[in-house]
């Protein structure tokens, strides 16, 4: 991966303490973390894997100059303390993945985050206020169907009651897998903070769409992020042999499945332009090649950027799998299982978002509207947020073929770092 | 077991020799061995169980006066020669099971047959014809994947090849399993019969579907074994974030595969009333909640009686695979992984079948397909047979649920003893 993001790199991007060649070697080290056969990233939320990659950039917090600590929900914050201020800016990302993700998704938002430090210590700069890096812990979601743990925890965003209910798929709950990496719902009430110095949180991420590609553009500014709607939907018919039973005496729980997702793709265009809904994960049972599926589980992605018309096709969705249910008689179990509302971006963090991308680009600033769900979106609740996008090849993401340039990546970590800066002086 | 097969039981149906109690009480000790924490059935091919119930009807076989043999593939032979012909019938059925499987699928088959040899020497009757009581040796497969196994030995329809690449759940190879029981290729060769002296096999199993429960009837003839066609169809789309890619510009492979599972459905009653098509199992890549699915690998069991129309719904399935993955611009890969002739049964067993069919239960015989692979199928390929199926209670088979009543074991006995009685009379 190294070899690849240096083969065409414009190495006069590499100036002001901001180091191409040290980032790619970065998203390089990260990378072998969990690599799977097909060259993707799995490191799934509270695995050995997640931590080691934690424990890697920790080094390199250091490093920085930064200090380091692990809150009570495995956050990972490395601080420098500000030079005349009491108040705080937050720059940071994750480092967990879906089961066969990028290598880009998460890890280039913590980097830049980072490289901003290590650019400053290289260059004897000390901001004002103080600065934090932060890893989220379990962004994805992709063990318990349920992400943005750490940036909830940090928020104080979350219950136990709804906690408790997750289990992932070889049946362990999610307390028992915190208490296998020394955690509990006593340290994730630990680790929520006052918000009241935090002034701002600014996110890098890639944009996992094709508007930038379009616009030919390395980086854009997030104007509001869409808050996902997640539904376990479960059909519910009866296992039987697949030989011996005529096609009009079953009750195949997953062909109602299967009506069901053909006929969820055509509800989005009817709501909204922007709403999206994806049937992504689907379990059958007992899954035997001769035997009629009993049970069918299956989530369902609903989001869009209004909150309306985001519920609105989350209701759609629902009312479509009971209808189908009731047509073929059997059994539909809906659960919604996340809801998140969705993020304004203010208009004061868009406008010095955008002056420090036009000050690094000589372009106009691009806006554009992020589809998914991010930290900061949880963050954005407590304090004013901002976020870039970076280009992302083919707008490919959760893919082994995620790919950004790293001509665009360092373009993105000067964009942050004049962000950063313009945010970290005293007014 | 035994108790509660007793219940309802019709005692006036113990008569010509044919004893309702005894059977129940050899179901009732068959079950108990292997019997599962749910009160399932777990007798696994070439385990001690399967030689334990062997064992044990081995001693029944030479109460009823039959000469007790096993050959190489250790299928259980119990042999009556004939008062005044050179021909055999032989009649019988398996006594392995699935992992937890229930106490009819198999052993009604051995004991049937039995019962048969049974009556006979309590009633002083002695056959024309020699007769045979046979125990198949691994008819489910559930081992190495691989039924049929006894019966493959006996009609020489098998190979070292096949058979060489098998391995178990805990990796050990069936030729070291074999070893273990003391078999071998060779000794499995040896088991291969010369079927010119076998004039018909016989063989009674419980339904595994509701046909005869609909048309409340004790027993049916079976009127051809369907062979079941297996493919694997692979859709292969682009993963990609669930929020950020607008629904026109996704390559969902779930999508595709959820249309192919909608329309499967209405495909086998076009081409024929026996046939059938079923999507077992389906696996999702990478099958995460907020993720595009790139890649979906499903297989469908297409099954009828008739090889024809069989053939002609795995083409239609196929066809119909490739018209949905090219309307999506989707790819799609067929594979056809299993291939299994289907069994007629001649006009002439279907007839006798009948005959004694009515005799017993005093109605007009009602005939059905089995859509499930028996060890009929390989020694249809040498002699004539004839199946009698009896009714299961809601179709269930495979299950510690599995259940007939002792009224209809018993009918489905009488209409056996009949049958083999007209077969075993020199014309």
């Amino acid at each position: 991966m190294y070899k690849k993001l240096l083969d065409h790199y414009d190495s006069s991007l590499t100036k002001n303490g901001v180091d191409g060649e040290r980032l790619a070697s970065r998203l390089d080290a990260l990378s072998k973390i969990g690599l799977t056969e097909d060259n993707g990233s799995r490191r799934i939320s509270f695995s050995p894997e997640e931590q080691q990659a934690k424990d890697l950039v920790k080094g390199w917090m250091e490093e920085a100059g930064l200090t380091v600590t692990q809150d009570g929900a495995a956050n990972v914050i490395g601080r420098l303390g500000g030079s005349s201020s009491s108040k705080t800016i937050m720059a940071g990302s994750h480092l967990d993945s879906v089961p066969n993700g990028g290598h880009f998704d998460g890890p280039l938002g913590v980097l830049a985050a980072l490289e901003v430090a290590q650019a400053w210590k290289d260059s004897g700069f000390h901001p004002e206020k103080s600065y934090e890096v932060i890893i989220f812990t379990d962004e994805e979601g992709s063990r318990f169907n349920s992400g943005l743990t750490g940036s909830q925890a940090m928020t104080g965003q979350w219950s136990e009651e709804q906690k408790s209910s997750l289990t992932d798929a070889v049946g362990r709950t999610f307390t028992s897998v915190l208490k296998d990496n020394n955690l509990s719902f006593q340290t994730f009430h630990e680790a929520e903070r006052d918000f009241s110095d935090i002034e701002a949180f600014v996110e890098v991420h890639i944009e996992q769409g094709k508007r930038l590609e379009k616009e030919n553009l390395p980086t854009g500014i997030v104007e509001g992020i869409a808050g996902p709607s997640w539904l376990n939907i479960s059909f519910h018919g009866n296992a039987g042999h697949a030989g011996n039973t005529p096609m009009d005496d079953r009750e195949d729980a997953l062909i109602a499945a299967g009506q069901f997702i053909s006929a969820v793709e055509n509800l989005p265009p009817l709501i909204s332009p922007s709403s999206v809904a994806t049937v992504g994960k689907l379990d059958v049972k007992p899954n035997g090649v001769n035997v009629i599926p009993g049970e069918v589980y299956l989530t369902v992605d609903v989001r869009d950027i209004h909150e309306e018309t985001r519920d609105k096709l989350r209701d759609s969705v629902l009312l479509l799998a009971e209808k189908i249910a009731e047509k073929r008689r059997i059994q539909v179990d809906t659960k919604e299982v996340m809801y998140v509302q969705p993020v304004q971006v203010t208009q004061n963090m868009q406008q010095k978002a955008g002056r420090a991308a036009e000050e690094v680009l000589g372009k106009k600033p691009f806006f554009l509207p992020s589809g998914a769900g991010h930290d900061a979106m949880m963050i954005g609740r407590k304090t004013d947020v901002a976020m870039l996008f970076t280009r992302s090849k083919d707008g490919i993401s959760h893919s082994p073929e995620e790919w950004s340039s790293l001509d665009d990546c360092v373009q993105t970590v000067h964009v942050l770092k004049k962000l950063i800066e313009s945010l970290s002086y005293v007014k």
